[in-house]
């Protein structure tokens, strides 16, 4: 069954656009007590709705693009020489396009009028790290974090989807791994392990947001590559 | 394997029932902390019962009816052109009436006599916008986030049972996908992506619920139909 | 593959003893804050207790037992008529057992010396309704939540099982269905749905709880029948 | 497939230091609410930590190793005669190394200079009993709860990856299991069932942690060969 290449496009685009609009949304409204007072998301909510975003996608388009929705996902999997560099380019142009969406449609729904939504508070859906940003943990921590947990989310994603995996739970797996990593990550970074996670609400927030997206573009790489060496080395001979 | 109309009408009525059921109920217990002071189910628990639901009963019905339990996915897999409108017409009747079953059950066990559950709280479980529900949002962003919401609700159902999705797995997809739009809509408009689940509630709590129903057949209906064009436009030859 | 009646009897003795550790032993810390200041696990967390308990036998014993473990599942099972009479009585005694054992090994761990657990606090894993216990609701609304959430349970049970379910998942959907029970009915009854988890700690903590006894016994097993009756009306030709 | 010994190696180090990384890594941030007022993950929040790391790689490394990442399923699953001493030994080796590695990645990044990470509070993903931890409970409840509570475990683990188990579930059956023995043991003993992880935390954090970590090595491993003797005793002839 052949798959076109404006498919898998619009797949990826799709998939990021939904993960930004999940995860992000779940970020933003997670601090809101409704009119019931009901307890909110709190860091568990997020953590569920960007974890339970990649675990929806891959089932819904991995037979079609692989559901990467993820640039470091993307550069790992190239690294680990299961695509062309032609297909990245392709995936990752889908990716930012989805997630810059995703968080145009937010912005538009959730920002404005309303207390407890307002411009600047929608911006907490962003990255960032340092002064004024959660815990307000250094440049250095952020960066590990993000590195370390790349490595072990793309250690996962290629192990889980290697002959020696399951075809059937990868998608599951996948998916709490990410859950996982926001548990651990997001009072230090708010959690990225996704350049183009951070490149949606980065563009439309701007300021701090915008001027520290290039360590979420770097270390998330930087993690991937080496989980591409890693697995490559200890895979069993004959799986994928 | 002849399944029977009756099996299914009454398979698509006990599913909208159990969805009603679980669904409402726990946004009707939510905010309620019982004796021992255990903290309530909050915005999460919430999320989870809609989304369970429709992982359980897709595992239980979706051999007999399919499992839709909400007009507007029958809507779409009827735009999709899987299913004829005459058994559209009677799923959607079965849930409707299975919704207004599962409100007024929840009505007379937790309604009436004790503190916590007078009939002015039930009405919780209804949908709306504007001053006095929730975060007060405005009726552009109430559509928008239903239509939005419920696009991508149907991207995952078609594209997760179709050839290129895994049919195990689609059930728990599908159902997380719910899981997810609760967790960033309840605060908009306590979340329906779902005329029937909308309709039973507002029948019994009537006012503002019964007034403001219309947004919740309309919006979730563009968004299912438009999601059934995107995905037949880029599902790949041969599939499903 | 033949398997011994004595091994079904150990299994279901140790799945309904599972039963009760982790779902009663979680109600019974729910409550309480550990020294770092954690919110503990509130209503969600003992749904997810006694959820996961189900899902996690159902694939460890359901190979030699059928993972009853609640002895309204066994009677159901015998009024769909897939299970001897004499068999059912078997399980039944094994539950009885585990479950005790289960609430004996809880108080013997979590009984006594320590603030926070005294017996009376342990008593909450208990059952009940009415005046003292949580939202004090009637005893009528205890019956029909409980008889109405069981008949449900059943439900999905004999349709997973049957030959129109999806045998993999089955025991995720049936464990799935036991949590959204908790997430609703914690506030009126405690939740049973099953005999034997409220003969186990009723029969240990005395009063109010085993002289209530007797509703969680019937109410429950109405439920039960009538689950199996419709069921088999709706049952497709041919299936199981 | 022929698996060489260096991956096997390779691959239990990895995930054990996964296991410590997400697990001790949200026990250490699970009382920390971040800045915009979110509610901390709580104790629902670790449990779910620890259950889905076994979940994540068992479907990773399952194909590779088997996925034990604790020294008591590693000596269950000898104890149950189906794998070699020579290769258990290998195993514990990786295990340990792999959880000090978690435990000093958490370390380097959390611990230090901000507010609420402090060296003392980090120590707090370490088990113990006792005056001044959690709900102060006595040596013989410690050594009760962590003996019983390996027990089910491994009853689980040598039942769901017998033949009559089903090899699509088990790993999420698993991981389930040690989430629902978090869920009861927090408050008790801070849960090991695992020497490894809890002698990662215990060579950094000394003190306390370290002096009482013979509990940690002996009672799980007690609870451990226990349940293989039991599933042994009840498994189907021809089975696994």
């Amino acid at each position: 069954m052949e798959i076109k290449s404006s498919s898998k496009f619009v797949a990826e685009l799709i998939g990021t656009f939904g993960l930004v609009l999940f995860g992000c949304g779940a970020a933003a409204v997670a601090g809101v007590d409704t009119a019931g007072g009901l307890s909110g998301l709190g860091l568990l909510g997020i953590s569920v709705a960007f974890g339970l975003s990649v675990v929806v996608f891959a089932y819904a388009i991995g037979g079609i693009s692989g559901c990467h929705i993820n640039p470091a996902v993307t550069i790992g999997v190239l690294a680990a020489g299961r695509m062309s560099a032609k297909d990245a380019g392709l995936y990752i142009l889908a990716q930012l396009l989805g997630a810059l969406l995703g968080a145009f449609v937010l912005q538009t729904i959730l920002g404005g009028q309303l207390a407890g939504f307002t411009a600047g508070e929608w911006a907490y859906g962003s990255n960032g790290w340092g002064k004024g940003y959660q815990n307000e943990y250094g440049t250095a921590a952020a960066f590990l974090i993000e590195a370390v947990l790349t490595f072990v989310f793309l250690f996962v994603i290629l192990a889980t989807t290697s002959k020696v995996g399951n075809s059937t739970m990868a998608g599951l797996a996948i998916g709490f791994t990410l859950l996982l990593i926001h548990l651990v990550a997001i009072p230090v970074t708010g959690t990225s392990v996704n350049p183009a996670r951070s490149f949606g609400p980065a563009l439309l927030a701007g300021g701090q947001a915008l001027s520290q997206l290039w360590l979420f573009l770097v270390a998330p790489i930087v993690g991937a590559v080496v989980a591409a060496f890693v697995w490559n080395a200890i895979e069993p001979k004959g799986a994928n």
